[in-house]
């Protein structure tokens, strides 16, 4: 089957690799109703992250079930699946606690940008759909397996409550999901920082109220002149830059949450500036598991519709285009066509 | 009268100083009951601040107002009143998120070592007690003023639950605090990590279920050995040094929060790390004021007995001891008698 491999910065290339096998008795094998490329899937590609060994590249999927290992109980052949990037058994203490991306048998889904991927740990990984779901919401639910997930932690791990006014920082697609849970959770006000029309604009369709368009210290001042003078009650940090962390944490009132998804980069905090600050962080690669029949369900219902997030489609064996496509801004986020 | 001035490093001295005044209309003038001694008092004392002009000390207190300036509605002379160490108007929007000691008016207590102080922001500082306390309370209501009210921050933002499993990271008189505030929040198990006999007794009076005498790397084992290898729910970091900051965050499960109250010195956080631990800061100045009237009522209601922790009692004119006696740990906390 053609596959995903990244050589190197700025080298990724389609094509033909192995089909997956089941390799533990946990694992299912699935056959993605579409695959997508990931913001995350740029480190990489940039050269932040050695490269030494060509890459599986892909992590976000959902599909249809083709074949299952002998310990696999909760999902069988033909059922429609989703997924999180993280795979998790779902049983360990981290996962009870709701924390599934600290999973004691924690792996990261790899090779999903192919027609095909093995899913470990597919018990405790995958939620299936009641019954096959129709063909236009395959992008909606394949949102949910990443970007839609990690902006929901995003704004759990801020504590967003009914009637709160949001932050958030990036409007890049897990910014832009980040803004649509906001407003999920009931958030009153939120304001994202963009300077993109075309961002701005799904920001608002996702529920963003207002827009900065200012950086730095002056995109600081702007949001709490907004917020005469108070800061954000919660925000989300969706880029993982010092330039934006810093942003993040001064758009923020004292006692505020900082939901921090953005894998950081270069950034470090000053112990005293923070407790003096009095701001709060909590972060991490998001537990996607825990959120993942809640989001299925506003997806199937057609309460939310975050597949709007991808902007280009592409046939997978186009995939560096899509990486190009993404690396220079020209696309939020890219689905591929896997079939 | 006398008072308590800190001239540089290792050099407090009780001497006469003026008397305070109402210098706005918004001060009060308090006779205090009791005065001590801060674990936050010795960084100076340490030389870990630099003094440039003499610092009048002391920021803990309670008593009876004596006079009030002419803008004060809610406390008026004879009434018995606690107070925060961080003054607050206690009407701002940073006060009525909850977070006091971020006040838009803040100022930080001082001369209250001792028998008089000025109370600036009194209305919004002060609680009044119905009727004068009866005299073997004063040293619990002391407490509350910030030494207590900081160990229930700590375990407010590291949100112990009932049924946690807590660590606490210090066996100052913070620390106690915290183990004390973590008992009364309904945590099931309360580690401590503590070497002296002494605290340790006294932690378990306060709640304590488990000791850990092992520092560093090896005080992280064993409280994962204790949580079978999960780590805490909760951890309160009662120091603020780069070892017990490390110590606080590794005997965190992930997803855990960190309340840290100790004033950092020399931490810094590297945001990657943080991450992919997935562990939750919250800390600062503790907002003592909104906790203030349930604490006192615990206290008057007997419920609790924070002031155990004061394990020396000195004359004011004493009160170089009383630094030398914490500096050197031979006293837990020092009550001064300010009459």
């Amino acid at each position: 089957m053609k596959g995903t491999l990244l050589y190197g910065p700025g080298d990724v290339r389609c094509e033909e690799v192995p089909e997956p096998k089941i390799l533990k008795p946990t694992d299912a094998i699935i056959r993605l109703s579409a695959s997508c490329i990931c913001g995350s899937d740029l480190w990489p590609f940039r050269g932040f992250n050695e490269v030494t060994e060509p890459l599986a590249m892909g992590h976000e999927y959902c599909g249809i079930v083709e074949e299952v290992g002998s310990d696999v109980k909760s999902v069988k052949p033909g059922q429609f699946v989703v997924g999180s990037f993280c795979l998790s058994d779902n049983t360990c203490p981290h996962c009870r606690f709701g924390f599934q991306s600290s999973c004691e048998q924690r792996e990261f889904m790899q090779g999903a940008q192919a027609p095909l991927a093995r899913v470990p740990l597919a018990d405790g990984t995958l939620v299936a759909t009641a019954e096959l779901p129709p063909d236009d919401l395959i992008p909606h639910l394949l949102a949910v397996s990443d970007v839609l997930g990690t902006g929901w932690y995003a704004a759990d791990a801020a504590r967003v409550q009914p009637g709160s006014t949001v932050a958030v920082v990036g409007d890049g697609a897990v910014g832009l999901m980040g803004v649509l849970s906001a407003s999920q959770l009931g958030a009153e006000r939120i304001i994202v920082m963009s300077r993109h029309q075309t961002r701005q604009q799904l920001a608002r369709e996702f529920g963003a109220t207002d827009i900065v368009t200012e950086r730095g210290e002056e995109g600081i001042a702007r949001i709490r002149e907004l917020t005469e003078g108070v800061g954000a009650d919660a925000v989300l940090e969706c880029v993982g830059t010092e330039q934006s962390m810093k942003q993040a944490v001064y758009a923020a009132r004292p006692g505020a949450m900082i939901g921090y998804v953005g894998v950081p980069h270069g950034v470090t905090f000053d112990g005293q500036e923070l407790f003096f600050a009095q701001r709060g962080l909590l972060g991490g690669p998001a537990p996607v598991r825990r959120f993942l029949p809640d989001l299925m369900d506003r997806v199937l219902e057609r309460k939310i519709a975050p597949g709007k997030v991808f902007d280009l489609e592409l046939p997978l064996d186009e995939v560096a285009e899509g990486y190009r496509a993404m690396d220079e801004r020209r696309a939020i986020k890219v689905l591929l066509k896997t079939s």
